[in-house]
């Protein structure tokens, strides 16, 4: 159908292992084989998170599980921070809205990464963005969560990690965070479709019944007997779990490592030609995408053009930034060979230009 | 990972077309082809439901398009009337309740169609389930909107279409059901974890936005400029676009009169084995599968087992027909010697007993 490769910030090449399960004769939700990956996907969610909670797979989008967080975890009228510095922190704002919560904002420049000092006080929650796919930004998480729980003892710590799962370190339990949201088409190298909510000891307290497709608490109910409360995607679940075991097997901070490494090669690449990173300080750059603002006067497409051109598709810009960034992300499954001819590729391009 | 073949009422075996689409590598929301995938399923399922308004495709199972459908068009406060005559129509009114709506509940026997005598005045819709996969029973869809609408001219009718698109004749407009909710692993012959919402002229004026994830105007908004509100299950998208670009390509009616042919085969077995069906009267069987009391005192796995060690699944009662009755469908793709294996199995599994 399309013989370009995705090095955009989600969905992402597919990794062999994904492809694999997708290859193989549909499953039935209520068979051993089923039952099996549905298991080893929230065994090692929960591990790759660093917490003793629990993981709810959920059959939507990363959005999905984040508006089961909002409403699974909050009550309307409750008060929640909101640091907004990009697209997906200000879809936060308006689940937090649209869930009858009062979001509490601190607008950012797009761009920037959000201040530990700016956290009020008062507030049940807070809705943070550990990485900012907008903008490339790897917000502080740790330091965050530290600072809302020391002004705010009972506040839940809950994190959009759409793009930081499998890319970059998170400690959930360590570092205070009490919940997160995943999406299968980032790290997990899979189609999406498929959401992860990650609870932690606090949030399984604090959870209680809310909505009905999007019911984090029917969900865990039925997961932790193996099953789910409707239908899941069970061939998607069958490829995040095939992915997520081999990362495992192999080494989590081997792969860290690595995926943080492919995405500076692609900063360096960048800077070298003189293009300014999006993220204002290079300690925030998330290894999810590397983020360049557009030579001034330069067209949308000066990059994305060339590079489609030669079988790449990379990223535009959303919201404010629109027309005026471009994104490129080695978060996908690439083989050495692959990855060798995008850095080429991509530096030949900014050369051209 | 397995090599049983499903006869269950869903998931079912894919369509080859669902299985070359899955094989192809990711492709990106916001690309040409996805628009294309996208297009092609919404208006060929607006086609195969006969109406003149609007597909919107849900990244969820069917239970999230059922959710969508009873808080995008009723308000909290509405009366709508629930038949409820099996699980799936027991969820309509679970789900109802959810969203706030005041149920109006005619029970029927499990195996039971509803009536449309039974149909209540002054309320402002119904959610009703065109095939009870519970049970077998195709309710009278037709009739029972006809009943609605009589004696409630602004009432609008929902109808759970899981099992019955692709499978029994449906013409929205013609009969004046208003709305459908659909899943994709069943007559679509594709994995599970995508719903479909169809929405007629009537349900498209009364739609309102609710909600955040699954907010059914937002959708239809991003969804006639070829997007998709959030990031789409799109593998699937073209997966289920692919198998049903091919049903209409063709023929409906002769896929229609095909798939109740295989079903109706399984009814004959069963019968000449003495076999008492599920549903109470022979017209009211629906096509998506077939089902029968066990006899008496024998195990609930009298026939899976034996039907499993042949290499098939088949599936066992819900709620409370749980031990009481099994489900045997021809819903999936098979090809026709695995056909023929099937009802030759189940013959042979019948007279072992």
């Amino acid at each position: 159908m399309s013989t370009e490769k995705l090095l955009t910030p989600g969905p992402v090449c597919l990794h062999p292992a994904a492809r694999k399960a997708l290859a193989a004769p549909q499953i039935h939700h209520r068979s051993q084989p089923a039952e099996k990956v549905l298991a080893s996907l929230r065994e090692n969610a929960r591990l790759a998170a660093a917490t003793t909670g629990e993981t709810v797979v959920i059959t939507g989008s990363g959005t999905a599980a984040m508006t089961a967080l909002a409403t699974g975890l909050f009550a309307p009228g409750d008060r929640v921070w909101v640091p907004v510095a990009g697209k997906f922190s200000e879809r936060w704002a308006e689940i937090a809205r649209s869930a009858g919560l009062e979001p509490l904002i601190t607008d950012y420049e797009w761009g920037q990464a959000a201040d530990p000092a700016d956290v009020p006080e008062g507030v049940q929650g807070a809705l943070l963005t550990h990485s900012e796919t907008s903008t490339g930004v790897l917000q502080p998480l740790k330091e965050l969560a530290a600072a809302v729980r020391a002004r705010n003892p009972r506040a839940l710590v809950v994190a959009d990690a759409v793009t930081s799962f499998l890319l970059s370190e998170l400690r959930m339990d360590d570092w205070q965070v009490d919940a997160l949201a995943i999406g299968s088409q980032k790290g997990l190298m899979s189609p999406p479709g498929l959401g992860l909510a990650l609870l932690g000891p606090r949030a399984l307290s604090a959870l209680r019944p809310a909505g009905y497709y999007l019911n984090l608490d029917r969900e865990l109910t039925a997961q932790k007997r193996g099953q789910t409360a409707y239908t899941p995607a069970i061939n998607l679940v069958a490829a995040a779990a095939a992915v997520l075991e081999e990362i495992m097997t192999a080494g989590l901070s081997a792969h860290l490592s690595r995926k943080q490494e492919f995405n500076e090669r692609f900063y360096q690449i960048g800077l070298s030609a003189g293009l300014k990173p999006v993220p204002q300080e290079a300690a925030s750059r998330s290894p999810a995408t590397a983020a360049f603002f557009l030579p001034e006067e330069a067209p949308a497409n000066a990059f994305s053009g060339p590079m489609l051109a030669r079988g790449w598709r990379i990223a535009g810009g959303q919201g404010p930034l629109k027309g005026k960034i471009f994104r490129i992300s080695a978060m996908g499954y690439l083989n050495d060979a692959e990855l060798e001819k995008a850095y080429t590729d991509f530096e030949e391009v900014l050369r051209g230009l």
